[in-house]
């Protein structure tokens, strides 16, 4: 009997637990996401910063499972799972299965003020990347064309909520793009004139690394210009900047990257759940009431013991729990027997500008060049396919060359560039058509 | 005195006129446009055809002119001239000039039916291109997942309308890619039944080109599978395809290939115009009514010789327009004497997918692989800045050894991708506080 296999989401974990499964007998796999690309995350502030175009770190996943005849991909979105009917309900139709692979991610929460979102968007999607890009890009911009110094100052501030890598690495590309690859392209502001801070809760960036660590990183952080602000709490984000308790920051530029939440698909499990919505999984990565149901990367919390904290949302967590997975599945139905899931840690890394990182293996940490290099070569490794990987070192080789920030193209907002201005145009208009 | 040259638009002519009055004394130029980045145009239906990123055809205006002390750019929309007042009103405020030079381009047009732009949308910007891509590749996602054969037929039924170089492209790309890039990785639809149309209102395709080449392009369309309908007048379209005449093809996707306007800026101009609303302008490219102001490019009807047919809007034809503009104004500062604008000819070339072209350098005529050769390196000899001639000539060749196209990505629609669908995201909001 042919075993029916959804996996829902085409990241680290539903792409490499379709990669195992593939040509393996007696399996029928089908894989589902919203988009038709995977992406490869840990680069994706690099896209927001202007260092790489989308197309560089997302390809197709179609194209990436073509070769194996027993898996299906169907871009959709998936609304709900029917537990106790072994069906998943997408935009498209009912669709059943024997076994149901969760592997749908997370996504930015703003802790109950979802108005937030708008001033200060997260970094989960390539649209959100070039939005943010747009966003940075054009802060320059109009501050070009001010004369007013305090709205100049404005659009001169970035602030970046959340101290955690993705901050830091936002922080550091900010600080170092306006010092170095546009410093000498404007007349009027001087872009060194740029502010850019790091606002973090805990009383320390990176909570994850250990202190040296951290504090190496912030005093990297502070060459370029940045001011990391510990200990400090966002109490309100508008379009004029944002609230720190008492002190008010005037910034035309907002970024989030304090906090996720896991798919909304866990609503539909009736599981313990963590503060982030994921789900607490068995030790085979099961769900306690169905045991053909598995959640994967950061839809799932895994305490690897008993009073540990569970494993963070990093690519090679959901990356070796798709493959454990798959192979599990795969043992199963031929009636091995079945080891429970265990993570082998390889390490964390943050980088900080062009050549700068902080990197830690289990006890070994480093920082500085080796450990941007470490980073470097770490990111080319994973970064899936090799045209990509390619086509990455020679953008690099490029950029740390000559400074140049390759991608630095403000796009996404069709009508605003129109003289005409009250005239919508084909991008605003197909919403409505596609909405139909 | 110092002379203040405003140029509006960063294209071909505009960025060439700003080269030329770089670093030249007695100028101040500042250069106004509503991107950031110049377009190379002639390759932007390899971004639409996902062959090519927009970061490797586009790049920053500041950039690209950040060495010429004397010259300002400021990106925003310019909405009027004021030609007695010599000034123009933009987005930020009123700017004075000395000199004018307008260099607004052209876009689409649908013939009085504007409400048809939304079902098939002009290749003109970056976002139209990403536009098509996503549509393009969501038409073959959705054949994909539909059971309806009739709504698959519909799904894989392209049509182009206008039977130009770009409508030619199109369809060449659109059928090559069915037949060879994505053959492999669909389960339930052959993409190989895909069918393009390319319609055409005139007796032939490629009227700007002879006889010859037009029948030969024609051919090298139908081994793509390209159905090619010349003396077609479409008279309807709408979400269901098109209508032509009496007959109705249903389609999934319709793109616009058939007509320019020119810049709204021209009626601001009391000049005779031709249809497409382009400025009948003085030998020296100047308005007869103001000497003062001069019209380049997509946005001026230069007729050669009394009786002839104007320039046509090639790059080549702007390119040339805006340097001489600049080399004109000098000299006329020096007080030198000014020879009329005469157009060399660097003949012309459209390309039918992979390895095939026609090419017309005067009376020398090409097709075939010799002339897609010509067509290949006259392009990457045109494209701006040494980068991302590189970049292009890789990426080229390793889609022709592996009929991979390395930019197959669905983006631009973000709330559609999230499976809560009544939550609008950051892209859809950030458009209110944008206008506020």
């Amino acid at each position: 009997m042919m075993k029916k296999v959804i996996i829902v989401g085409g990241g680290f974990a539903g792409l490499n637990a379709a990669k195992v499964l593939g040509n393996q007998k007696g399996f029928q796999v089908t894989l589902i996401d919203s988009r038709n690309h995977h992406l490869f995350q840990p680069l994706l502030y690099q896209v927001a910063m202007a260092g790489l175009s989308p197309a560089e770190i997302a390809r197709p996943i179609r194209e990436m499972l073509g070769k194996y005849r027993n898996v299906r991909v169907l871009q959709g979105m998936v609304q709900s799972v029917k537990p106790d009917q072994r069906k998943v309900v997408t935009d498209f139709g009912e669709k059943d299965y024997d076994y149901l692979v969760l592997a749908g991610g997370a996504k930015h929460t703003y802790f109950g003020h979802s108005e937030w979102e708008v001033h200060a968007p997260g970094l989960k999607t390539i649209e959100q990347a070039t939005e943010i890009r747009r966003r940075v890009l054009m802060a320059f911009e109009k501050a070009e064309r001010e004369d007013d110094p305090a709205d100049q100052k404005k659009h001169l501030t970035f602030v970046i909520v959340g101290g955690g890598p993705t901050g830091v690495e936002l922080a550091g590309a900010i600080g170092e793009m306006s010092r170095f690859t546009i410093a000498r392209e404007f007349r009027q502001i001087d872009p060194k004139l740029t502010r850019v801070i790091l606002i973090e809760a805990g009383p320390r960036i990176l909570p994850s690394f250990s202190k040296e660590s951290a504090s190496k990183a912030t005093r990297d952080l502070e060459k370029l210009g940045v001011q990391v602000w510990t200990s400090s709490m966002v109490t309100g984000v508008n379009h004029d900047g944002v609230e720190v308790g008492e002190e008010r920051v005037r910034a035309a530029t907002v970024l989030w990257a304090a906090g996720v939440k896991a798919s909304h698909l866990n609503g539909d499990l009736n599981e313990p759940k963590d503060q982030s919505g994921r789900v607490q999984v068995e030790p085979d990565l099961s769900v306690k009431s169905h045991p053909e149901i598995f959640v994967c990367g950061d839809q799932a919390a895994v305490i690897p013991k008993e009073g540990e904290k569970p494993l963070p949302g990093l690519a090679p967590v959901a990356l070796q729990q798709g493959r454990y997975v798959a192979k599990m599945l795969i043992r199963k139905e031929k009636g091995r027997p079945v080891e429970p899931f265990s993570y082998r840690d390889k390490g964390q890394l943050a980088t900080i500008g062009r050549s700068r990182a902080v990197a830690e293996f289990g006890k070994i940490r480093i920082s500085g060049f080796f450990a941007w290099l470490a980073w470097l070569l770490v990111h080319i490794y994973y970064l899936t396919g090799f045209k990509n990987r390619l086509f990455v070192v020679i953008q690099w080789a490029w950029a740390y060359l000559t400074f140049d920030r390759g991608a630095r193209l403000i796009v996404g907002k069709d009508w605003q560039f129109y003289a005409e201005p009250a005239r919508p145009t084909v991008a605003n208009r197909s919403d409505k058509i596609t909405a139909q």
